[in-house]
């Protein structure tokens, strides 16, 4: 039986995700990987699993085995609150709504609002999981111009300006694939911009925990409230297993997103949102962040220290205050895409900053590396074997 | 800001469950309720659950909370070929498809073909979930014919005579809503229709395992393999709340089917999963059926007893020999959802039958009776209830 001709035709738009199978290799022993975004499994709260079950079964019993509603388990919304407003975000637990992680919140909200041709803005480069979210609606993209300070809001400007756009789509604190922040007067001018304009704004924000010096940065929700939903995840700060994510939305939207998700998985995992709502309340996470930010903050320094021993003087990289990663441009004609597959040859994996960006023949010397998955020795190992391919395929070329 | 005009236009169609609002009022003080597909919260196995927890974490430990493959956890997927293999289904762990929910499988079969206009072929009456899953996805449905067997095989036969069904989709046992069971000869007559129209078969399994008498019917999945898309859950023999549901398709669907369960929630929760595995492999299922099976079982047979002695003799309603569900039907001109009102200020809700119904104008005169979610003695006093108040309609009529 032939079950191609039966594929809806947005199907075939759904390629499968390059780094995916890029990073296949990354598997083989032996291999350091500086490539996906996985947290380090060091910094998973393992030991005191038993006792949030127990606490949890418990405090809920079969409650938090049985379905529950669509919007979320009520004692994980009320705890989200709390959190919530250490980031000066100041809403009801009515109003945060939980999803099966935050790719569950990026299907979502594409679902809701993605024909197929809307136009919708992003930096370049931009999140993957997002694209791979919205490729599924037929969304095209707007790239908008970033630099050293994340998006430049004369980009956004001209953007709007433009007309037509669905939404935006960032990730201002510690970006995946940059690291970069937004800063404060960046972040005003922003919330200006889409409030003129009346532009909705989608503000991923899953690694604004991960601080490791400065001061935090406000969202952009807490400067346009109105104009931005809001999403973040458990991911990085509990595990990433557990799947929970979140987000706050102008009701008009959380009545759709409700009845789409209701469609896609009926709710959240109630036993781990339940075991979610014990790790925020009971003080866990408190424990938890010292302790998560104390493993990676000796890796980005290890790797930044290597970059600068080892990285050829014509690459630049960015120094975040924070995150999972580090970015780094080489000199024009450097392609990042073939120096992978010599450097998968010396056991060593990145990812190849192209596949960030939405238009093609952008970022092709760019990469991003991925310092929470190897510890320290294997970070300054990796960094060095890189530089080593680099300069052998600059010399070359 | 309104919001409202940047809906894409296939969400409007994504109407709020008319059965969700309807039973909100259950959750009222002192309401029987026989409406929702609830489990018995007494049937989950909380007490293992720490046990349980302790195994995972000794076995598995930070891989447990890791992100995983879209695919599914791999002890998860073979300790279900072991599972399949007593319903006569054979396949390897490779072949088997973890989703959050089977919600989770009818959302991603529904984005892999269904595009606006599609038609799907379903029983009348059919699964509301599945329903909500595919109306995102802009579906058609050709209604076909049932009776107190299930599914007209020469109703199908003539639906796929009348061409463009891209798929059809049944709940061959213990259906929700009717607890019908296609029986064997039939399932063969299916079979050899859709092989000879070389036609898919989505066959949806939630509730097979929950036998109270009589033998095993195999699958149609065994009866015409390459047909048919076989799905099934764990939300029903362990519990709902972990979200854990699979599926077995052929090769070229399920490469489509991971790519779309990426964009949507990346994977499943490993830590769900990684129990479920446990849960089966170490036998605490085996252990848990019986338990399950001595809760319904009773309860349904007090129901039937009641439905005997109280209901008016001009109603007739399905016996199953499992499931949750029994169906009733009464006389042309009586209104079930007209009653549902009357039958709620007396504190008991039920389901009206017109919501399984594709076809508007259907099923007015029937009603879905769940006997899972409330004890024996609740039961038979909800059915007499429920009896006097349709015979107060029918006499006032």
């Amino acid at each position: 039986m032939n079950f191609e001709n039966l594929l809806a035709p947005r199907t075939g738009n759904i390629k499968a995700s390059a780094i995916r199978e890029l990073l296949s290799v990354a598997k083989r022993p032996g291999m350091i990987s500086l490539g996906g975004g996985y947290p380090a499994p060091e910094s998973f709260p393992v030991d005191i699993l038993n006792e949030l079950t127990a606490k949890v079964l418990d405090k809920y019993g079969s409650k938090a085995l049985q379905y529950d509603a669509t919007e979320g388990f009520m004692p994980l919304r009320e705890a989200l609150t709390i959190y919530l407003q250490k980031k000066n975000i100041r809403v009801s637990a009515e109003n945060i709504l939980i999803t099966s992680g935050s790719q569950g919140f990026l299907d979502a909200i594409g679902k809701v609002l993605i024909s197929k041709g809307d136009r919708v803005a992003v930096e370049a480069p931009t999140y993957l999981g997002a694209l791979q979210a919205f490729n599924a609606y037929e969304a095209e993209y707007i790239r908008m111009d970033t630099d050293g300070k994340g998006l430049i809001p004369e980009s956004l400007e001209e953007t709007l300006q433009s007309g037509n756009i669905k939404f935006i789509y960032l990730v201002p604190t510690f970006q995946n694939p940059t690291g970069k922040t937004i800063p404060m007067e960046r972040r005003e001018k922003i919330a200006e911009i889409i409030r003129t304009h009346d532009a909705l704004l989608v503000e991923d924000d899953p690694y604004g925990d991960l601080r490791f010096r400065g001061t935090p940065v406000p969202p952009i929700k807490t400067l346009a409230p109105e104009n931005v939903i809001y999403t973040s995840t458990l991911s990085k700060v509990f595990a990433p297993g557990l799947r929970i994510g979140f987000f706050i939305a102008p009701e008009d939207i959380v009545k759709w997103m409700v009845r789409v998700k209701q469609g896609v998985d009926l709710h959240t995992s109630t036993f781990n949102q339940a075991l979610a709502a014990e790790y925020l309340s009971a003080g866990y996470l408190d424990k938890q962040m010292p302790k998560i930010i104390n493993i990676y903050q000796p890796r980005q320094k290890v790797m930044l220290h290597a970059l600068d021993k080892y990285f050829p003087d014509s690459f630049n990289w960015s120094k975040p205050d924070g995150g999972m990663f580090i970015w780094a441009e080489g000199p024009e004609g450097v392609d990042m895409e073939d120096i992978f597959f010599k450097a998968v040859e010396r056991n060593v994996v990145y990812v190849p900053g192209k596949f960030f960006f939405t238009k093609k023949g952008e970022g092709i010397e760019t990469l991003r590396l991925n310092y929470s998955n190897a510890d320290e020795e294997k970070i300054e190992k990796a960094i060095k074997i890189l530089s080593e391919v680099i300069k052998g395929e600059i010399r070359r070329s």
